[in-house]
């Protein structure tokens, strides 16, 4: 596992939408390239919003919610130069969830995620998030990730 | 039936949050009551955020999305003084979600969202939502409905 939602504690990973410890959920797996967090997902067919060949615009608020908090995370590991998931434990959760719809996700082709840290202030970090379908970016997010004081 | 969303037309039942024929679906349901709609929901034990007795936030965010389009519908259609179904057939979808977590939702209660429209033009309307769990209000949402032009 080399995901960062791969190295939340186990008491963490419960998330239904990136926990790897909840069987049921969406597994959203967030990779940290550089200065930015990537993730990739194809929404299943029952994902559909009015109409069948669009996505779902809930399950894209999902996926800029946890892929947004997760690159708060790691871009907080890499500021501090420690390695994802080491001690003391670094967590966010989400404070404020925008997200604008540009135009309709078309159901069907994967779907690739990017977001970075735009701020960093004590208690929180503004991610921002474009969500794009074969090349052409029809969401964007802004999320507002309040640092969370975990047991470490 | 008699909530807002029983009277999309069938060829716009398919919403993954509250379309009536997605199988697989969450089946949200709103209804109209004077000026402001209401909705309950109970997640499902899957429906975890970090940590087991707090409900996802990406839940939320889709019963405050499918909530208030249905709110922008129904108010619509109030405001015509006709009755929800009728044609020409009033919809919208979804331009901008905004959602505000103001304390984590339980786990467990019965949900309850209201929602209300605080601004009409001719191609959107706002609308204010507001998520309680045991009356405790723990979202607040605000959404831009687009007014989209259907086949009568």
């Amino acid at each position: 596992m080399n995901y960062i939602q791969s190295y939340y504690p186990l008491e963490d990973s419960t998330c239904f939408g990136c926990g790897y410890s909840n069987p049921l959920g969406m597994h959203v797996k967030s990779y940290w390239q550089d200065h930015e967090a990537v993730c990739r997902y194809t929404p299943g067919p029952e994902q559909t919003a009015f109409g069948s060949e669009v996505v779902y615009g809930g399950l894209l608020a999902c996926l800029v919610d946890c892929h947004s908090v997760a690159t708060a995370i790691a871009a907080a590991y890499a500021a501090e130069g420690r390695p994802l998931g080491t001690r003391p434990i670094i967590a966010y959760v989400t404070g404020n969830l925008n997200v604008r719809y540009l135009a309709p996700t078309p159901l069907g082709p994967e779907l690739l995620l990017r977001a970075w840290v735009t701020e960093v202030h004590p208690k929180k970090a503004l991610v921002a998030c474009e969500l794009s379908a074969e090349g052409k970016v029809t969401v964007k997010g802004e999320t507002v990730a309040v640092r969370a004081r975990w047991a470490a």
